[in-house]
């Protein structure tokens, strides 16, 4: 039941534990596309209006959060701003504005909140991450290499299991139209049709295409080619009969061949009749599916004139984005259970607070997470709860009798084990306990 | 100039160096905020607008970023949502949404963007970073010692100079008040007034307190006492004489002592006219100021109604705000000079282009950032030239002479000697190098 204090529709809050799950999905990405040289960018969450608007169809102007004018322009109900519906957009603004600073090629790294008035749904939220790596100014074959390859890093780096890659070319769908004879403008209909084919049967796929204006001869040859277990290969053989298939072709072999030392064998894999639903793309896409996980976990391609499209310079362009939302729901567990401390340090009275006060610090000093019992309990029962509570390893005792002898208790709290430590030697102590010796 | 292709008014865009600097100081503030068991908190950018509404007082309600309704509702003009304002209304929501769900104590830092529609101006933002801690559900001077002490420990890491505490209590400041006599009903204009002894001239507090209904020799008596070089002492005196007076004392000398083992000496000073604007502190007021630098560092205090005030739970609160924007400002300076990459691959040939592709992967699994050349020139010395423009420390070269070898040549950007390595020897070798061998 949602109340008043719930985050509003479609958002969430993070407390820690979730929170720390993401930062360190968030962390490994970070690193991987720093090592292969992407460089991080990060803009404002919210853009000048119409440097949004248009920009995502008719159906996606709808979804963008408008932001109302402010003071006396409040009362006008109009926009001037509005929350970033991706970080394509921002990209395409910034190489606008630092165009000559920027090194060519720019690659680079986005990770954010992205806002979408969607309705929200199982998985699907209105503030959700993304996360975008994209190489603008380069039209070598490397830089596509390149994302796939960092993409592979990051999803072999978190863990996931049984996935692949699914690579295609939008010129070898183009060849594939010319080479069965698709009538001019039946095309983009005919490709929204194949990209059904992991969905409806083979006669209802070539059903749609004969309704399409495809002969149904035609339309039933290019539906078994495609669905062959050989597809790669006939698909090949007929895109020979196309000069702009066998330029496709080329683009696939050329990307095939310098994944195929890095990648392990099978991870990549031509799949002609991969669509990808985006009309920008103009050379390789692909995407990542994993056994068991509907949907891809990630997807991208070269696009060498959207940036223009899209208010930035005409420069060649490739990139990538994470389905980050999805892949951290499919995450191999990590450690259970949430640790807040390593050192809990018991108060048994309030006159030895300062001293307390001093055990935590020393054991901070030691590279630990410690800190003092702040309740008002008395009782080391108590204290002693609070300690297993978050989650310690060690808990510090300092009563009158340690006070007598100028110790410290230091409690293992899985074993209950206790050693009387000289209150100067603490913080030596515990970096040998912690480093487990 | 502004240009179309600017952020938005009073944002930012963080290109590479900027955002590495931001986020290498906030990586020590999220690590010293955990060694004390903080934990983290992330909730969405934007709350319903009856939740932030009403909060800020009539001025800040004029500055927050109001969302307008979606779909068929956008006609009105009305906003349903709004851009968080702070990070504390949120953490009233959540104290209010989890409750029992927290641990008790609830330790949590939060750290993140917040919108405010203010007139930009020098190092005045209308998208910027907060980052704060706070304690709920603790009396403990041992929860307002811990957060002082964790943000000396954040400033002290990032290597700020010369930073000290001022603190101070509100309820010193309400005995001071009935100290001197101070009419009823004139205590609030007082406090403001004394706050200014930092900016006028004693006699121009003086008179302006005298402007507020205190007789001129209690007003001259006050402001003497303020700002004698014994002020610590000469106020502490007075304020024997009230009880509330006493009991805020007390409370500075409990802090003081907690802290006098853990902060330098001189750290800390308690600072009697030290009043901070906002109205909502109980208990121990501080803030943090740094020589040459214009205002506050950082300043906190005790809380202990706010939470419910802003419709959370009524529990006792204290913590802290650090002021990350002008802290950036300050901050010594790092590491000249922005190394994108450690090992740039040259691509001699078109026909090597995998073998290249191969080597950067190399250098990646030897921990170093690597990439390989994607521009259309085959000279070597344009190659080297983006090779040094990326900051890398070595290039590889492979091409005829290479290939016939088997042999990779890795060329040491600064000193210019070169070293064959067999292909196969390429990563130890890289290893080795990295390692400083």
């Amino acid at each position: 039941m949602p109340t008043q204090f719930d985050p509003p529709s479609g958002t969430r809050d993070f407390l820690a534990r979730e929170f720390e799950t993401r930062e360190r999905a968030f962390a490994l990405i970070r690193a991987v596309f720093d090592r292969y040289g992407f460089e991080p960018l990060a803009t404002p969450a919210f853009e000048r209006l119409d440097v949004l608007m248009g920009k995502y169809g008719e159906e996606g102007d709808k979804l963008i959060f408008k932001i109302l004018r402010r003071g006396e322009h409040e009362g006008t109900g109009e926009a001037d701003l509005a929350l970033r519906y991706d970080l394509t957009v921002p990209l395409a603004r910034v190489a606008a504005a630092y165009g000559s600073q920027l090194p060519v090629p720019y690659k680079r790294y986005a990770m954010g909140p992205v806002w979408r008035a969607d309705r929200p749904g199982r998985g699907r939220y209105r503030e959700f991450t993304q996360c975008d790596l994209d190489t603008l100014g380069a039209t070598s074959a490397l830089a596509d290499a390149e994302v796939i390859s960092a993409v592979n890093d990051v999803l072999a780096g978190l863990g996931i299991a049984g996935f692949r890659f699914s690579l295609n070319s939008r010129r070898v769908l183009a060849g594939l139209l010319e080479a069965f004879g698709v009538p001019a403008g039946a095309g983009t209909g005919v490709l929204i049709t194949l990209d059904k084919l992991d969905k409806l049967t083979p006669g209802e796929v070539t059903a749609e295409l004969a309704g399409r204006g495809l002969p149904e001869d035609k339309a039933a040859e290019l539906v078994a080619a495609m669905t062959a277990g050989d597809a790669a290969e006939r698909i090949s053989d007929a895109l020979k009969s196309s000069e702009e298939g066998s330029a496709g072709l080329d683009e696939v072999n050329a990307l095939l061949s310098l994944l195929a030392g890095q990648l392990p064998a099978g991870r990549v894999e031509f799949t002609p009749r991969m669509v990808r639903g985006l009309s920008y793309y103009t050379g390789p896409i692909w995407e990542v599916v994993a056994k068991g996980v509907p949907g891809s976990l990630a997807g991208g391609g070269r696009y060498d004139h959207l940036i223009a499209q899209l208010g930035g310079p005409d420069v060649p362009a490739t990139g990538g984005s994470l389905g980050i939302e999805r892949i951290l729901l499919i995450l191999p567990p990590g450690e259970e259970g949430h640790t807040r401390l390593d050192v809990a340090v018991t108060v048994m009275d309030q006159s030895y607070a300062a001293r307390s006060f001093a055990f935590a610090a020393a054991a901070r000093s030691a590279g630990l997470r410690a800190s003092v019992y702040m309740g008002a309990s008395g009782k080391l029962g108590r204290q002693l709860k609070w300690a297993s509570d978050q989650g310690a390893r060690w808990s510090l005792i300092y009563g009158a009798v340690e006070d007598e002898a100028g110790s410290v208790t230091v409690r293992d709290m899985s074993t209950g084990e206790q050693a009387q430590v000289p209150a100067g030697e603490l913080a030596g102590y515990l970096a040998r306990l912690a480093a487990g010796g």
